[in-house]
């Protein structure tokens, strides 16, 4: 029967990794993990398909367009664009069955439809934790936050990093000492600082309609630059008599002192007023994290603090604080940029190549070593031996044992190290130690 | 502001556990890939959206009934329905850039519009293994993928279960030889045999125009009983002239040799000529997986070996053999069967409650803890004790660890087994000897 052949491929702007960056993936990943399970965050695992009622009930421009609808019966559904909505929903549900505070970390999938270009993906990995509590949650929490931060990176192999905080109360409330109410738009225009440049600034901030003499008040304010100490020591200098700021400044002051307490080196965190996050329902601390030898990445994990996480879904108050890593994103730029690389990657620790008529032998000793817990793969095709040794060498298996007729007469295995070439002949106590 | 509150909840069909109920999945699916990957499995990871013309290269009535369609823009796609097609398409697809026989593991979701009814899941998890090789696959694979599926189910805590093992050469030869040239849909029915009984079968046979003398000499074939060696050693008295029927032999025999050798013991694997997997694509060895005390469940595991993976996206033979368990479904039948508790799960291994004036002394513990690679939350909200000591019980924490005035005073720290409810005010490197 002849069959057509359909051209195989995928969408664009979906990541699709080979077996050896997979492996190195997938150990991102579970570094995550592990980091934040060590810090008392309890998994979750939510559809990938929600109502879209509830996927859109906050409503809202860019959001909606980037959607992804799903077609099947008559009920209005999507894909999920972000792992926030899903637990403000799970939340709120499941309200009764949860002890607050409630800690969770949720690594998974996403989608937005976003414009094709380099770097940006339709389909990527979150990997998110956020703490809520119960009507109220105490700001020592923003302090540890960054502490998960911290030792997540370290573990993932960076040591010059640098986690940047500010607190969107002190900006708020900085705006409104000069009169400007709504500081939703100055927010988001000096949250841009970093991308279009102080002039740029300064020009929306004259077309929001922002007198030039406040215009030059902002920008003095967030140009305050020195350690954490000085910038709060600057700031309680300003003598601003608004609540808000103040409330702002104690809780940042707060904030700095904890993280200390956390363990996080001072190297490593760093007030910085500018930041303010775009997205609005950030309404105490803020964090942002750079890698401080390859700037152009951006952040690579943001987030904040919340006052109303399930807000549309139940009239419980559930405050919160936490963040995202963009993983998918942080992937590609890290072995894009050649700042990690995908090479030698293999969970197998060994193949056993059996000569002719010694498969058996072969298959046993895979046995003994599964059981000690070594990765193993027996080759069990016909071919030549160079076949075979190119295959460990494709796989970057580490070890590699022949097995023949000298071998099974001794009990004995060769065991051949395939970076440094050493080879030796040895019984299966002394192979267990080697691969241990 | 006042909100519209929307109703949170999730489609039916869709499955969202609790935090503890989570911990157990999270394990269960830990213990899979673990093994998938100590036989040398490679990971992967394929977008769940593909394009239509992709996934339904093979077209055919069931699956693109059942499938989901998504929508963004102009381009046909859909939600993958399993994770085969995906790896077939891979395989076509990066056949340059993969080392055969490649193994790979995918654990992941997929999506099926099936009628609503309990126990079935319409976003369900398969965890898939498949070994593929270029041209050709030698018949040991067949006899390693037994080895995996045990190892597997042992881990997760089985011990009374059973591979049950056929090969359709050698039913299709046998009918053949009766005369019945498109053994196909005989096949199909005999497979129903468990579901449907012996008269059904027969009825339906009937129905397909097979003479009744045929039909009672196919329902004394598939009665044949006994040990494994019995069975084969029946099969060959059977005499049967039909080279597909003798190849079939040939390799069930070698599948049930190298099976021993592979360290499966013979209470878990059994030969049962019924078994005969529906779907179309098997054309030797086929699996299933039955735990012994709860036949109700049906098959946990299931597969076999085809002869040609990927012939609707490449012009390469690409012959496999591989197994798939449907995690979703069976993680609730186990739960809802109480074959499983979900209680008692936890992550975090230490709660430390400080009393007033000494959380810089509990989150100074707490780091210590981590280091040691010991998962640890501070309770950080200000609640009396007893609130504290019942979040560390509602959330199944074995340890809690209490710091105050005397603790601080004497560089100690008072834990307590939750269990047991054994209390001791120790140092550190007890407490770290206690943890571990």
């Amino acid at each position: 029967m002849s069959v057509n052949i359909v051209k195989p491929s995928i969408l664009p702007g979906f990541m699709e990794l080979t077996p050896s960056d997979q492996i190195l993936f997938n150990k991102m990943m579970d570094t995550i993990r592990k980091n934040y399970e060590k810090f008392g965050f309890l998994p979750i695992d939510t559809p990938l398909i929600e109502k879209s009622e509830v996927l859109l009930a906050k409503g809202g421009g860019e959001t909606e367009k980037q959607i992804y609808k799903v077609v099947k019966g008559d009920t209005d559904m999507s894909l999920r664009f972000d792992l926030t909505v899903p637990l403000a929903r799970y939340v709120a549900q499941h309200y009764s069955e949860l002890s607050f505070p409630y800690r969770r970390y949720h690594i998974g999938k996403v989608y937005r439809g976003e414009r094709n270009q380099k770097g940006r993906f339709r389909e990527f990995y979150q990997a998110d934790i956020d703490i809520i509590g119960n009507g109220s949650l105490d700001i020592i929490n923003d302090a540890e936050i960054p502490s998960v931060i911290y030792s997540t990176f370290r573990d993932l192999g960076f040591d010059s990093f640098t986690i940047k905080i500010n607190n969107r109360k002190i900006l708020s409330g900085f705006f409104n000492s000069l009169g400007i109410e709504d500081s939703t738009y100055v927010l988001r225009t000096v949250d841009k600082l970093e991308k279009i440049g102080i002039e740029n600034v300064k020009k929306e901030l004259a077309e929001l309609g922002i007198p030039l003499e406040k215009i030059e008040k902002i920008m003095e304010f967030i140009s305050i630059r020195g350690s954490n100490d000085e910038i709060i020591k600057e700031l309680n200098k300003l003598n601003i008599e608004n609540e808000l700021f103040k409330t702002g400044l104690d809780e940042l002051t707060k904030v700095v002192e904890y993280i200390r307490l956390f363990d996080v080196p001072e190297n490593n965190f760093a007030i910085d007023l500018t930041i303010a996050r775009g997205l609005d329902y950030y309404t105490g601390t803020v964090y942002e994290t750079f890698l401080n030898d390859y700037p152009e990445i951006g952040s690579v994990c943001s987030g904040g603090r919340y006052d109303d996480l399930a807000r549309y879904y139940t009239k419980q108050k559930l405050p919160g604080v936490g963040i995202s890593i963009g993983l998918t994103r942080l992937f590609y730029q890290l072995t894009e940029g050649g700042i990690i690389k995908s090479t030698d990657n293999s969970l197998t620790q060994v193949l056993i190549i059996p000569m002719e008529g010694y498969l058996d032998y072969a298959i046993k000793a895979s046995s003994v070593l599964r059981k000690a817990d070594i990765y193993t793969q027996v080759y069990l095709e016909e071919a030549k031996i160079a076949k075979k040794f190119n295959y460990a060498d494709k796989l970057n298996i580490p070890y590699v044992i022949v097995v023949g007729k000298e071998e099974a007469e001794n009990n004995k295995y060769t065991i051949k190290n395939m970076k440094t070439g050493e080879q030796k002949t040895i019984f299966m106590d002394e192979v267990l130690e080697c691969l241990k």
